[in-house]
């Protein structure tokens, strides 16, 4: 177990590991504000969920569409399609050796930017803040790719 | 390589690959189960599909919406919100140092309890079986991260 | 760090990393090929953004659906049905102590895979153009799973 505990005596490999987490976990509690929703809101998706949830005979009706719902579900879609980039791009970038002052401010830019984002949708607050929140994370992930590309490169 | 080769002599990094990799291909073979539903219920995503398909000219009212599966797409999206969480928390979990015996419960949950979710929504069976497999999987997810943000944490 | 920087002189994972950029990086541009089509064709997801672009009184028309953009956005969600599991199974495979010449195989056909996928998916060309590309992309996820199980299984 050496080499494992000396991955985890890194500093940047430290942060990585603490902003990720922080990150892949604010994206899996979008489940719970979604299934929040969609019990209060009665929208759901399945007719055995329906059923589960109403308890009557006007099933069929609560198997829908509402748009609470959807603007959790493109938030929680807008995470998978940002955080796991960098979750995957961000490890390899950990292991790239970089400058610690550069990796921290790369990964707590990120943290901020997606906590700032998804505020931005839910409440919802008007354009751009949502789309700054988005650029800035997506931003960062490109510029760890680069670096990774820049250190690494072998097609 | 000496690194490499020791990582795979760890006894909780082999059992976080075997069940990450197995988790992964249950993900993927969703893709075949919704590929299997389209074509044996001509409901296709894009033109282009339905054309290749179909042969006659009636190809339009076969892009279109089917039950089975959309149902089949919602199960495969919701192993994207919950086993791309478990693989990528499980890896610093993994690399944190946890006790083997602690680590081999997790893993193995997490894998039975989404095999169970998956059997649950394509049957389907009714409530609340899918969501007690999702909720066993998502609270393993869930412990990893506490004990990974408990041994690592660095901001 | 001396691990660490072993790691990164193994030519195995040198290539891993760098396939594995190339394709998150060519994944999330998919969010601003969606972006153009949102806003050339006028067609947003959330009434705040429809606001922002639009500017006068007809906003609510605009929160819809077009065909273009939700072309871009299947194959984005293709490219995290696939891209994503290949990462994940991809770093396991590197640390398997796959042998050079046929890792670099597998990488370089995935990659070339998922361009080709892309491509067809947005042109569009007729299938089985684009389900071509999917399937030796999955094939190759496939084949590295296999190879890692058959290494690795520890359950």
């Amino acid at each position: 177990m050496a080499e494992l505990t000396k991955l985890m005596e890194n500093e940047v490999f430290l942060a990585y590991v603490t902003h990720s987490t922080i990150v892949l976990v604010k994206m899996m509690l979008m489940s719970l504000v979604t299934a929040y929703f969609r019990i209060t809101r009665k929208a759901f998706a399945n007719p055995e969920d329906a059923v589960h949830n109403i308890k009557d005979e006007s099933v069929k009706k609560f198997v829908r569409f509402d748009d609470d719902v959807e603007r959790v579900r493109r938030c929680h879609h807008n995470d998978l399609e940002n955080i796991v980039p960098f979750v995957g791009i961000g490890l390899l970038y950990a292991l790239s050796s970089p400058d610690l002052f550069m990796a921290l401010i790369h990964f707590r830019i990120f943290t901020a930017s997606r906590i700032y984002h998804t505020i931005s949708y839910l409440i919802p607050l008007p354009q751009p803040n949502r789309g700054l929140g988005w650029m800035i994370g997506y931003g960062v992930t490109f510029s760890m790719a680069y670096t990774v590309l820049k250190t690494t490169l072998y097609l």
